[in-house]
């Protein structure tokens, strides 16, 4: 049975500049990496599609549907979506049911979502909250009580914000990925209007590359930085 | 060649309580642990001592000096003294070039100091800015330059102190320590004079043991935390 | 066009002690300030009404609407009251469109709210939320799509809290407000009910206003201090 | 008439482990002690009673309130549920007035409550979030106006989770339990599905003690850690 | 034998505006209070003795100790002066010697010194980095070996700075100054030359007076804030 | 008389890439702007210099002084070193004699200067501790007393650290150095050997300038970001 990942975000763009290293790295080496995808972003993450007068909220989410499968399919990771609506992101009872189901049922290695705060963003901390609710109330044996599954809460890892300082993220974790580079880079062209943010995201990899191998001594050109929300247990330091 | 540990402590009791499991673990697989001990706590830290009518500040260096070295030995560790004194621990630059030489010798794959803050104890950050400051002028080249060593600025973790909160102590680690446990107990009776810190110790670790447990899903009994000050370069996330 | 401000406060009193300096000054030199009052403060912050046996909700309302009207003519703004309810402050999503649609039609220069911690008041964090939700909102194109809107985010301006070291409250801005004290100090006189607080608010003013010329050089007498919360643009350091 | 008590815990062991020193402690001196539960811990905190395959919502929510009685007997309390779920505990405006009412009627000198985060449980902020409005709200004259109620909202003190520094916990208060020890530790065995935990929580207790005893110079033996939220008022520096 | 409270300022001013009324609260009521004042502040708080022209720095020096000396009177405390300087501060082994001596002579029951940091005057917090490792030497029995002295390390108190949240100062104790204010303010007029700060010190005492009434529920009007930095040991919740 | 800027670095290569866009933009305007440069960064910032066998300190403080010396000429403004060395940079009290005089006589209408932490570095928060003693002691009347200087604090703006996370370092202000960034990226020139820190720092400048008009909502491309360490006092909110 391959190990599975698991990654919840609020918006398509977000899994593919954020945690589009971390996805393309582990499908490659044969994960099962799942997204959860909150909402389609077609109210305040898509400036572009609503400057076409015929634009409706329909054609948006279609259209940005579109894009976020075929980032997916780019990084090697199935997608699932939520529909909750942006600006704000509005969860329902079921749409929590539904993540707990998943919980279980991927039992993954490690999940990942956004930044504890975001003051630029609502939708990105409600992300990580309903990420968060969902992964502890899988632990309840008194949820949907029964035999058969075998589900240990798994480490959260938040991914990258835009703007680090501003949403108090600190950075503990830089992942290497290098082997994924270009699989990433591949995914940035599924977002055609977001071409500006294209090069933003390259730097970003850059950066944290170099600052990676200042910190390792080991020489690396492209990192994704993550803040690991518990405590590492370990057998060895390292 | 074997891999390295280095230890910087302010006092004898504190490589003793703090890691002594991290020392017998990694030198138990057959690593150089080497543990610097800046002082005797020959003033601050020996108050049974000074309850001898007789007692000098030289027979108090040496009582606890032969407590140290027969603790070091039980965990598998080397040990070299300063005598930079205690209450207050004052360094000097001899000691320092003492202690880049040493970073560079070892070029060790991790680096154990003290928390960066203690209200209880001055020595203790004192002792964590000269370990990092060391570990950083091992870096520069200008430093007794010449052909010849290969050095990384390792990892730091920092140890558990006596009152984790007072300390802003932010333990990002719990290290499974039960194939050491045995050994760091046995560490814990070469410093008969503070007995009533045994159980202390072993309450600690019991209860760090049973925090991993809950954080990783894995059982196990005995932990020592620390927090890890740099972010961590990892391949896959985990 | 005169450039406007908009205030969002939980209880008619916040505008007047809080951000009544900013208010005058700007209505003064022929800015457009608009307050959204998002309750009449009638069940906690109306002690001395229900002191009278008579009272009734909606006699406390009528009461701390004029007052409220009352102070915001003397201080030259506009005043909106949403009728949310205190203790607790509850908002409708019908509230929120109505203030993102305020936020677009004004394009304000800058938004004054709350802290964004209050220990003492849950209703001053829950109308700074209300607030920020609304101006990131109104933002997001998809929202009431269509032409002839520009609007950028403003900065935002977080006023003073009653204990702003319990609130977690970092003043980073001190307005000088000497043109304005007289018209400040005469607006907390429509507060009759609340004199105990006038000598209390101006010694705040006094007390700011001296940390003002100390931080400055240049002498002023009466201040009120904000926590600007986003990086300010600049081009020139001053 | 005796001083009176107020706890509000999200569980029924919350106030067992935590709290269960300060609650015997206080009725052994002959105040009032009320603990409101907020739920039964029936899905998320009774991981034991759900391995009977005929366990029902029901049966284990009557047993966990059978236990809970008889502990809050041993330690001296009174007790009410408020049956509000957990996993996730959604509290209800009608259990919001009940707390209300109780804050009013008890008067309480102090409420003991859990910590502001918990990011391995959600219900314990939560129960904290809706005991703190409840106790500002109670302040409001215009909740239920009327004569014949004297109420000062009360000092808050938070008491320990199981993972303190995970948690922000920073206690700043050590109540010495030495006299309500035996009673505490009785109140253990009415749990006894959860027995792992009976030694994990007298290590607590032992190591709080400790540390209290360093902390005044003055011996203690068990000690219950809390954070005391407001600053206090003092007639004499202590 | 009368308890004893122990003040460590760096300033002459500093005594009188920020820790006055617990000074005279406490000689009031019986104890012995001893000031350890480290500096003249001849240099950087003597700026009105510096208009004179035939200023020397031994005349500010006399000056300014014959205020001190005044001040002190006033409160009914004891003054010892050390003439380390100001601006900077800098203390050496012979003042640190004799700072511990005063420790453990006295015995205190508190100490009070300046807050942890003050990016406005450096010499404050040297002032109580001083303090506290003075504090926590005394504790040391191997410093001056010997029968006959009895010490525990007392509790902190961190007086308030003239500009509270610049210095990360977080007042979790307001001390009721009402028996004491007439004293406190009669201490200020010792310091003639820096008139302008006895209303603002006075406006601090006032409102800190109005935030301890509503924290306590119970009436005063003067009030001084402190920062207790170890927790309280309590045999009661108050 | 034209304003003056006050830099204050600890090695060579800060200047450059953390304030080269604010020197060149204002030096541009007509301003004064004054560099003083603790060190030459021989030992520690000049490995590529070490590579050559012959290197000796002095060769190499003398290289990179003419490095300096071009960079500043390039960017508009004056240069002085104070030869203190670098890891450790060690200052001496001639050295902040000097520092003061600078203060004095520039009466700057700003100093920049590092970040307060930096765990990677530790000449860099010891500069921005020597820049703010002299800051503060330059206001003494006491220091060098006597007629004829204005001098008042400045503001202080640290800049960005290599890493900002580990930092803590806590953008306030966004520069636009649009108008300055050729002059800037020619300055990177005289730096020959750090020419892998040319695309690092070009990049920052382009994502700091992307997030400057993400927050004004005006475009501009290349940004540098400061930390502003005391409250702003406005006349007017912006």
């Amino acid at each position: 049975m391959p190990k599975t990942g698991f990654v919840v975000t609020a918006h398509p763009g977000d899994f593919v500049w954020r945690a589009g290293g971390a996805i393309a790295l582990h499908a490659k080496r044969g994960w099962r990496v799942k997204i959860l995808c909150l909402s389609f972003g077609e109210r305040g993450e898509s400036q572009f599609a609503w400057k076409d007068p015929n634009a409706t909220l329909e054609s948006v989410k279609a259209a940005r549907k579109a894009e976020a499968e075929a980032a997916a399919a780019v990084l090697g990771a199935e997608i699932e979506f939520m529909d909750a609506g942006d600006y704000p992101l509005v969860t329902t009872p079921a749409m929590m049911d539904r993540a707990i189901d998943l919980f279980r049922e991927l039992n993954p290695a490690w999940v990942l979502t956004h930044s504890l705060n975001d003051p630029y963003n609502l939708d990105h901390p409600e992300a990580t909250r309903f990420a968060q609710a969902a992964r502890i109330v899988a632990q309840a044996m008194g949820h949907k009580p029964g035999p058969g599954y075998s589900y240990a809460a798994p480490p959260v890892f938040l991914f990258e914000p835009h703007q680090p300082e501003q949403c108090n993220f600190q950075p503990n974790v830089i992942l290497n990925i290098d082997d994924a580079w270009e699989t990433k880079r591949r995914a940035f062209e599924c977002l055609p209007a977001q071409k500006h943010l294209w090069a933003y995201y390259e730097r970003v990899a850059l950066n944290r590359g170099m600052q990676g191998g200042r910190n390792s001594g080991k020489a690396m050109v492209y990192g994704e930085a993550y803040q690991r929300l518990f405590p590492m247990i370990m057998d060895e330091l390292a």
